[in-house]
């Protein structure tokens, strides 16, 4: 069983007009992210912001229920936010997690290649090194992250005959880790 | 194929010390359900609550993702949002699907009788009634109304040995409707 965990990057993310733009923290991404994290057995998640504030504030919301009074007040919430990393940016998540660790991308569209969920479930439980699963913020990571991650998973597909694939970046993680390392 | 919709509870509801309460309306709840009804084919997705502020406040919420700026500016949410429908009681959200729809709960914690997602898999796949599932808030569905089920299902166990069972509620759904109606 190799080692995982996920990054929710705010930049360099795509806004809707394809633009590289800088998103804000939203706090539901942290307690959903951080709570499906912990359920699924990944070692971390790494909050991706260049912007100190951003990652200060995120820092209040982790110390807040590990720490402070959510931790007393809603105790099952200390776990999973300690999962919390915050970072300047990709590559420090990806120095935090050691050399030969995998960058694994996900996007909600199908880019040419790209791997299966299943395929993806066998690699993560054999061996080898420690793996990072990217989420993007906003309209999705930019194509310079996609090019050099060392694999592309397949997007959530919709059996909806119009194609719709608009999940929350939430809900996507939580079918995401499940795909890969749920109990079956 | 049998029809599906979801129904989200805010009353009755516990609370983390058992008591039965109305928890408030979270405006990501309903865009993230709904537009996880919405990926997975689902027909609706049905806010109870029994406070008319409360349910009038979503109505806004669906109407500017629906007819207003929202809709203009964001159109993914339109046919998602679109799937939102403000009820009273559980008990009006099974009358709209009319008489023999079946009641499905769902809750976090192992009950003595449940179905397996994959059995539920199977039913919904077959013929039959519509078929409401039905996912609380707070901390979750009140005893009485997993007694009146024609379908308890199984929770969304976690690997963790220490039993750690706390996803989100918008997660929670968005890897059940995963299990059970996702593309293979």
């Amino acid at each position: 069983m190799r080692r995982v965990s996920a990054a929710l990057v705010h930049h360099p993310v795509l806004d809707r007009q394809g633009a590289v733009v800088t998103t804000a923290i939203t706090n539901l991404d942290l307690h959903d992210i951080a709570r499906s994290v912990h359920t699924y057995g990944l070692e971390a998640l790494y909050i991706v912001h260049p912007v100190a504030a951003q990652r200060e504030l995120a820092g209040k919301v982790k110390e807040h229920w590990t720490t402070g009074s959510g931790a007393r007040r809603i105790p099952d919430r200390t776990p999973a936010l300690q999962k919390l990393q915050m970072v300047d940016a990709l590559d420090d998540a990806m120095a935090a997690l050691g050399s030969g660790a995998e960058l694994w991308t996900t996007s909600a569209s199908v880019r040419g290649e790209s791997l299966s969920h299943a395929a993806g479930r066998e690699r993560l439980a054999g061996d080898g090194p420690p793996v990072l699963i990217v989420f993007g913020t906003g309209w999705g990571l930019v194509e310079a992250v996609c090019e050099r991650a060392d694999v592309h998973l397949a997007p959530i597909l919709s059996q909806r005959s119009d194609g719709y694939n608009h999940l929350s970046v939430r809900a996507a993680a939580a079918i995401l880790f499940d795909r890969l390392l749920g109990v079956r």
